[in-house]
């Protein structure tokens, strides 16, 4: 397969993209499995979208199925995992260490995609010195020289609403590229900042749609 | 405005389904700044969506909207609200009282959807008898009887990996309508059981794909 087959990001759609991660996940869990082919039914039937739609979204990258077989499992997560841009290994960063930041820090599935918790960041002097899954907590003064000493290109704020904004414009300052949010806050970042919000009651207003309905 | 013209169910798609709590969201921050009308193409702007996606999303709940004026903020967020099941006030329950039960406990977007947190519980002595949020932290071994008496609908899922599935088993016996699942892992549950699976590693690899273009 060639470069070009592989690759047409400008044929994909915002709809598309927003199913990678769920593709990429549902890839991995199926890798896990042992499974080596993985028909667009079956991938279909997992994800609770359509065969067709599978299929659509995937030949917008290129041909990785073959008629009548289904999909090379490995060969399709390592091709998604590399538009999804894991293969870079970003370095990534957390600032407010309080229950969701030891949580957020522990969370082992980050470590599967390939991103590396280089620095954990912090203002209070009593969490300032600990460690999280063997990763010491700095002072947040020091942000800024640490963002550039280590080169992180991640940001994820789990501070509470109130400091959000604050320590969001420390990250633009010292030259992030991505934020990810858990603050329940609009921010306001120059618009070359990608930032991606967490809003974990998505997924509850969700659950209360469906039981609404049993 | 009758009852008829409210809600077309049976019309809505799966996909706009899944942006219903998005609208929400957006249409809650707009009142938080005080805003009574939005047209569609702010509603799209804040959502990364087209005009026409939105209008005809809105369409097929009902007409909320007034041509050339806009949607009536309150009006569509009760709407949306009702349609999500947010006025049924679920009665909810955390099960694994580690950092990240702690951070759900402690997530004041929960209160503000109308959930009710009504019980914490985890199986290690020295956390059972704490206070989370004035919630006291019971026995696992007391759940079946505690989800009956407190007539809890809606199970979280904060355990490790190794424990979910045991976990979900037992929300399932005492009669649960629906799991929200924070575990990565791929729960078996009965069919006719609703879950929602948090895979936090979404966000970050959205985010991945968008910086790795920058």
């Amino acid at each position: 397969m060639t470069a070009k087959k592989e690759k047409k990001p400008a044929t994909i759609s915002k709809a598309t993209i927003d199913r990678l991660p769920l593709y990429f996940r549902t890839l991995r869990l199926a890798q896990d499995e042992g499974i080596d082919i993985i028909s667009s039914e079956e991938l279909g039937r997992r994800l609770g979208i359509t065969a067709e739609q599978i299929r659509k979204d995937l030949a917008s990258f290129g041909q990785f199925g073959k008629k009548g077989v289904g999909y090379y499992v490995n060969e399709l997560k390592r091709n998604v995992g590399q538009i999804l841009g894991l293969d870079h290994h970003w370095n990534i960063a957390i600032v407010g260490i309080g229950h969701l930041g030891v949580a957020l820090a522990n969370y082992q599935n980050f470590v599967t995609l390939g991103f590396n918790l280089v620095a954990l960041f912090d203002q209070d002097p009593n969490v300032i010195g600990s460690r999280v899954n063997h990763v010491k907590v700095e002072d947040i003064r020091d942000l800024k020289r640490i963002v550039k000493e280590r080169n992180i290109q991640i940001g994820i704020i789990a501070v509470p609403a109130a400091f959000a904004q604050g320590v969001a414009d420390q990250l633009v300052a010292a030259g992030i590229k991505g934020i990810w949010n858990f603050a329940p806050i609009k921010m306001q970042v120059p618009a070359s900042m990608h930032i991606v919000n967490e809003d974990l009651s998505i997924g509850l207003s969700s659950l209360s749609y469906h039981i609404t309905r049993m």
